[in-house]
């Protein structure tokens, strides 16, 4: 396959790294204090699947200096407030045969990609392993909660087609596997996150301590209740018939095997980044709003994290 | 006068140290590990009234250990959640002509203490100049905002009864008038608090920065229409018509005098000390509930403010 990456965070330096070295070619795209040190040094990964080190073909801070101009497979692995911007800059990539491939995080993304990119064309990809950057360019792949699920929300792609990447991807290392029911792991994703992840950050704590705690406990059952309510008048639909079946698995399965975690919320908002709020809690308010659903709880846990956010911003 | 007080913290420690100077009989009862020092080294005050010291005439930790038993005021410089249980133990100690006096935080005191104590021998305080403990005993007075106010929320006590105290406390060094509509002072206070003393403590910024930032800055005024729908639900009134008055005045002069404080809760918590979210947004929270209106910001507010007591939280 040829393969662009676009982006080269933690998720990005992962894929890079297993698909060149199991022969395919890849290129890479990121800011140039990461382009840089990649070019020297290449991509390298550690942690539960391994060490291994790669040379991409290309790595590159623009698209307009790629040689290749035609991939297989382009991987989105940028950051959720990107994707619109980036999106729009792929379109005279994505040819004929095609694929995007969305791996990100939060709710927005499929709509956003899809404002310029042939539905048909885009694969919405639920990525559900953990890696941290160590350098840039270099990850640690820390966790598998479960295999990348690849799928066409409206089942615009020949189930072949996405059957072959996700076995090109598995025989790279990384267990993936296709659904026809994509968004409801997508959403089993954000409610997840949506729960913790501001929580954690917001409050400076482990995943297990959030749960342990009553007063977080009962307001993370509120952000659930909430969620439930805005999918259901959306129409959409998860892997549990409510919010009470959902929390029975988010205390008894979920969190013992997540307690120790930080949020990577908090590390974003104290390097002085942005986070991916509005992809989760934001994006739940909005489509409330949408649906005529009030979420306050979503509401007030979104603003206190854009403050902290605010705080530390760097640019 | 026979003065008694009840909690030397930074603002008991103000009262009994200017009182006893003015030449009347004072009392002190606090903890064991504040009352040691204070019976070693007295009390002493500094900061923007001058330097000050006195040794009281008796301080101890427990009621029947009090050599007088008949005080002409008793002044209550405790915790909001200490109130109901230290004023059901002072019923022995007020007589015909005695007088309980709040000097406390926080809506919910008057109503606990009147549970126990005659409404005609309550006086409620609105403090509101600012003391810091810099040592159990020895208090910094940093800032004056403006006069206390005293008043009997249902006109229970005779005016001149009030006036008298009002003057004693002024010639003592403590400006201090009487207001026949002290619940719309309290009230104001408590508005003010409400907004920023959790969101400070939650987010670790000062009161300037919270008025500042755009997400804060909505937090802060959704606390305010919530307040005012529910006081207008309880029939209660304040100093300002509406929310958006109050704003007004919160945002032109409130916010520019003290936009360098930092919330006390903050301290509270990082000691590992209740806080009083309580009797301010949690009371706001169940006044609500009494009359009909939601109130989901102060709510979700009041849960995370717990949240991280209970993070830090000694005993």
């Amino acid at each position: 396959m040829k393969v662009l990456v676009f982006g080269l965070g933690a998720l990005g330096t992962v894929y890079s790294c297993l698909l060149k070295n199991r022969g395919h070619y890849v290129a890479g795209i990121d800011n140039a204090s990461v382009v840089e040190t990649i070019c020297c040094d290449g991509v390298k990964i550690s942690g539960i699947w391994g060490e291994h080190e790669a040379q991409l073909d290309q790595v590159v801070v623009s698209l307009d200096e790629l040689s290749e101009q035609d991939y297989d497979i382009i991987i989105l692995s940028v950051k959720a407030y990107e994707t619109a911007k980036v999106t729009q800059s792929l379109q005279p990539f994505i040819k004929t045969n095609s694929y995007l491939m969305l791996a990100q995080n939060g709710y927005g993304n499929y709509e956003a990609a899809t404002q310029f990119i042939n539905e048909a064309q885009v694969i919405l990809g639920r990525v559900i392993f953990g890696a941290e950057t160590i350098n840039p360019g270099f990850s640690r792949v820390t966790v598998i909660a479960d295999d990348v699920i690849l799928g066409s929300p409206k089942q615009l792609i020949d189930q072949q087609v996405l059957e072959q990447f996700a076995a090109q991807f598995t025989e790279a290392g990384i267990p993936t596997r296709t659904s026809t029911e994509i968004m409801k792991f997508i959403w089993g994703k954000i409610i997840y996150n949506s729960a913790l992840n501001p929580l954690g950050a917001i409050l400076e704590v482990n995943y297990g301590k959030l749960a342990e705690m009553e007063s977080s406990q009962e307001l993370m059952n509120q952000i659930f209740e909430e969620i439930f309510a805005v999918l259901s008048a959306a129409g959409q639909s998860t892997l549990w018939p409510d919010a009470k079946a959902y929390k029975k698995v988010f205390y008894e399965q979920l969190i013992p095997s997540t307690g120790g975690h930080h949020a990577s919320m908090l590390q974003d908002i104290q390097q002085g980044r942005h986070t991916e709020i509005d992809a989760l809690n934001g994006a739940v308010v909005r489509l409330g709003e949408q649906h005529g659903i009030d979420t306050p709880v979503n509401r007030v846990i979104t603003a206190l994290l854009k403050a902290k956010e605010t705080m530390f911003l760097k640019s």
